[in-house]
């Protein structure tokens, strides 16, 4: 027995957690590019990135520093830091070097175009700007944005069946170039739970992969997907469960966010796929469904083409049968086990579902008990238009 | 020693193969949609179909026949006969009925809407349309087109050292839902080359996987895909290496037809990606490129954002590093083994190749010697356009 109870402050609403976002000058417009979060205690920390062997130098730096605690992320937008080799990660070093001192392991996380030098003496004049008193949760979400539309932050308050409570809150930004096979996603979730770092990267590794993991714009992997977790146990309090429970709804909140404002997008669609051999099975499918450009553009023409979604179940690769397979928009069945009566009125109802802007296309297999659930969005013109000239 | 001649007369250069096209009513304004092949002597057949586990029900019928001969061809566009169950092989089979008795084991192939059943009435009312005695192959390669926007046929006369010759010509349809492995995509290729049945397959399943398996218009495996290839021996004229040359050239010539005539695209690109560990991991590079939704839109928007081939290939699951990865635009290189030397002036060059309506791009992993070549195309506002309502 647990409660969840929604709370505004982001990543400020944990205890002891300090952030704020400030332009630096890398976008146009003095819009804000940099952001910082801080903690008044060293904190405990889990993370996964991204599995692209092309893994930006923010990530190599991380990972070169070992087990460590910290209380310092450093985030820009803009510059996704990538395919800068060696130097890539000294230009890291030394923007870090020049943090204040109350900057204890600092670690750094980067996002934007790939292949550019970081230009590091922009950010090392912008850390002037940096008030570490400050909490500007929203400031720092805007900081991380690309292309997003619209900033991604959320906040639980946990109270347990003692009375006691700890709080836990994220930031992300995401919005194309997401297939996170651990996606250009990061995600930075701050908490007070009293929780142990082996557990905490335990829970963590577990709730990306239906979460995240489950989540596609474009099919295409960042070089610089990165989710953080940060604690510094000053509530005192926890339990496990109520804990994963708090950040599975945290990180498919954010998943979630991330496909609806992906690229051009006009739908967030779940995948929801059983009866598959296993479950690995019922993952290939629906990543199939939630990657397949046909399928796709045919959301974003609110066209109920049930085919398509057959088809590309017989193409994923999974065992599937014709005789066995069967297709429903929302609570709307159009083809089951061989059947064909998709009529005329049917599919009046069944364009219905696809004028919603989020509704389920369900997939039962009928082989086996596996299941997985993704999540996708349609492709329209404005992903062309936004992916087409993106660097200029 | 042989030499190849480009000659006319598509599926109908062959001696002894006759084919055309007529209108059976499928499509609007009595544009062409039921075509025939038929030749006046047995053939011998060898085919590859869709590993789409949702396969159509003329590639079932196919399959049901076990070893035969044949010596004649039903074709129709609009309508795919997939996902109709027994109902579907049982249309095919009454359709079939309905041939003039010169048709010996005839067989059906179709290409469309998924998920409706054939109109069989219209097609047998438009097989009195039928006159065999018609060598119009270019009116055939009309008929099967969907949303093809220009009909593909080829053929060659191969003249052997000693005097003698054989014909092999070809027509094909595909635009959309095109990833062959083994697309919907369909070609008929005729012979009078003296050619045994058994070496004939093993020779298509040879050309095919550099050929068709290569190219990619969308990423999306179609239940129909189809390729059938007939020889009649009349020439008497046969030469294993001719023969695999001459079909591979136009096995190749159809499937970068069939990429540059991809829905919207303006570009056809050649992947070829060299230094892998080995060739499936070139492949699974090359295919990856090739599918990539970022870099089908950089294509487009013609940006050489090197950065994203680079993710791409981090992302693609094979072995790759950023130290030993080479990448070039054309002769282009615009990223080689870690140093980063794309400046503006290298920038106009690159952009300059991307202008051009075919080109290649080239990433050497510098890991090994696995190779392998795709095709592709860009992606831009026509393909939402002709996908987002396709059925209408």
């Amino acid at each position: 027995m647990y409660k969840l109870e929604k709370i505004e402050g982001g990543v400020c609403a944990a205890n002891g957690f300090y952030a704020d976002g400030i332009s630096a000058g890398l976008k146009a417009n003095n819009a804000k590019d940099m952001a910082f979060i801080y903690a008044d205690t060293m904190c405990e920390i889990a993370s996964t990135f991204t599995t692209n062997k092309m893994a930006a130098a923010p990530i190599k730096h991380f990972k070169s520093k070992g087990d460590f605690k910290t209380n310092f992320v450093l985030i820009n937008s803009k510059n996704a830091n990538a395919m800068t080799g060696d130097a890539g990660v000294d230009d890291i070093e030394e923007v870090l070097s020049h943090l204040p001192s109350k900057a204890v392991n600092p670690v750094m996380s980067s996002t934007g175009v790939i292949g550019v030098r970081l230009p590091k003496e922009k950010l090392i004049n912008g850390l002037a700007q940096f008030d570490l008193t400050q909490q500007n949760p929203t400031s720092a979400a805007q900081a991380i944005m690309t292309t997003d539309s619209f900033k991604k932050e959320i906040a639980f308050q946990v109270t347990l069946r003692d009375g006691s409570s700890f709080n836990i809150g994220a930031m992300a930004k995401g919005a194309g170039m997401i297939n996170p096979a651990m996606a250009t996603m990061l995600c930075f979730i701050t908490t007070d739970a009293d929780v142990a770092n082996a557990t905490m990267q335990k829970i963590l590794d577990r709730v990306v992969i239906t979460t995240f993991n489950a989540a596609s714009v474009d099919g295409d992997t960042s070089t610089n997907d990165t989710v953080m977790l940060l604690s510094n146990s000053k509530s005192g309090a926890y339990d496990e469960e109520a804990f994963e429970d708090a950040l599975h709804q945290i990180m498919e909140f954010m998943a979630k966010q991330m496909v609806k404002d992906g690229e051009g997008a006009t739908k967030l669609v779940t995948y929801k796929v059983t009866g598959a051999k296993d479950d690995r099975e019922a993952e290939v499918v629906a990543k199939a469904l939630s990657n397949s450009l046909l399928v796709k553009t045919a959301l974003y023409g609110e066209d109920p083409n049930w085919g398509r979604i057959a088809s590309t179940v017989g193409a994923s690769g999974a065992e599937a049968k014709e005789e066995t397979l069967t297709i429903s928009f929302d609570d709307v069945c159009v083809y089951e086990k061989g059947k064909l009566y998709f009529d005329a009125e049917m599919e009046k109802v069944a364009a219905a579902v696809m004028k919603k802007d989020e509704f389920t296309i369900s997939c039962d297999l009928g082989l086996g008990s596996g299941e997985f659930t993704a999540f996708g969005c349609d492709l329209g013109y404005e992903y062309v238009k936004i992916n087409a000239d993106y660097r200029t």
